[in-house]
């Protein structure tokens, strides 16, 4: 049973991709009412079917992106390196001022027919402030969920006990996104500085692949020596 | 009381800095032999001094940096970027084959004026890799030690939790660097992958700096979901 009211609903573009399904199914558990967007709108719909026959009792309807966009003031994009640029081109009529957009891309360099465990450069610095700089104005981006696995997502048994990394430039955004995803359980948000940090924590997403590729696993990564509360009231 | 033998013999280059002394601190305390090296030999000396007294028992012997290096066959680098150029021309006529170089700079933007949670981009890729390129034939660079805090090593009564992230071209060569690094308690090895990979571990260092900033500590980094084993005989 949940401990109060239901999380803030929140839209999904990508959610039929390995990682956009693996958030849908840790958020609809956790109460929250999940809009399951997908380029075409009828695999949308089968996306949100499987989401709520693998979490009984979910909120979870699926839509074309454009209009999932539309449908939510909070935004995860989860759609791979190589599509953000033109995903955000489509939805720029339907994105308003106010909405926040939480940006999960990360330019491999396998996004180019290069290895996974290698970045390529982005002009704007990194992937997030490309979609900063793409989405209409008072669209504020945010950037965060870069190093969970989609698997591990997925496999809701599996106990998650890993940190995301978040960078925002203002702290009140960053702190919705952590209101968030700190209700899917053992992930706990922690706040990485401002945008620009996103280039650094893009990054630790083709270490984290690395260390899989050694380890044969699924690694997370975890920040010590934190205080107990990472998202004091200011 | 030690486990067994004696740790392999260490030459730390630049160990009247922070995070030289750290670490000799730290390897000392764990019974390892330490060269400390210093660009001045009576500072060098007076930094062995230190370390002796801080940790009664240990073998910490103080010379300039050119003599350091040539006492080991395994040698710390731990000169700020700006002088890890320099620092590595002025050692081109000591250093041998066979020589193993860690190599711990991290070329934030602070080295030329910028911010500490900046970056500077290196031609070669990485610090590391700069190293490398700077090292006579047949001396082998290994990254690691890039997040742990000075403050933290050098402060013995501080119990250490975190992992450090280790990159290089060989395994047999990073396990070698994991050998001494985990004799250091608190201290876990994770083997990153290939040296090229140190452009991203170093660059989480200016991610720790800015969680550091938000959260006034001194953060450090864990790898979830890793073997017990990570450094198997193969």
């Amino acid at each position: 049973m949940l401990d109060g009211a239901l999380p803030e609903p929140v839209s999904i573009i990508g959610a039929s991709g390995a990682l956009g399904f693996g958030l849908a199914l840790r958020l609809a558990r956790a109460g929250c009412a999940v809009t399951a967007g997908s380029r075409d709108a009828q695999r949308a719909e089968e996306t949100a079917k499987r989401a709520r026959e693998a979490v009984p009792g979910s909120l979870v309807a699926g839509f074309s992106n454009e209009e999932a966009a539309a449908r939510s003031e909070l935004l995860i994009l989860c759609v791979p390196f190589r599509n953000q640029s033109e995903t955000l081109h489509n939805l720029r009529d339907v994105l308003r001022p106010g909405q926040l957009l939480v940006d999960c891309s990360v330019p491999l360099a396998a996004a180019v027919g290069g290895k996974a465990v290698r970045t390529v450069g982005v002009w704007q610095g990194s992937a997030a402030q490309q979609a900063q700089e793409m989405v209409p104005e008072g669209v504020t981006v945010v950037s965060a969920l870069h190093t969970v696995s989609a698997a591990s997502l997925r496999d809701l048994d599996h106990e998650l006990d890993e940190d995301v990394l978040v960078c925002g430039d203002k702290r009140a955004d960053k702190r919705r996104v952590a209101a968030l995803v700190d209700t899917i359980d053992g992930l706990r948000c922690v706040d990485a500085g401002r945008l620009e940090m996103a280039r650094i924590v893009e990054s630790t997403t083709a270490l984290m692949i690395s260390v899989n590729a050694r380890y044969k696993t699924r690694a997370g990564v975890k920040i010590t020596a934190l205080p107990d509360d990472l998202w004091p009231a200011t």
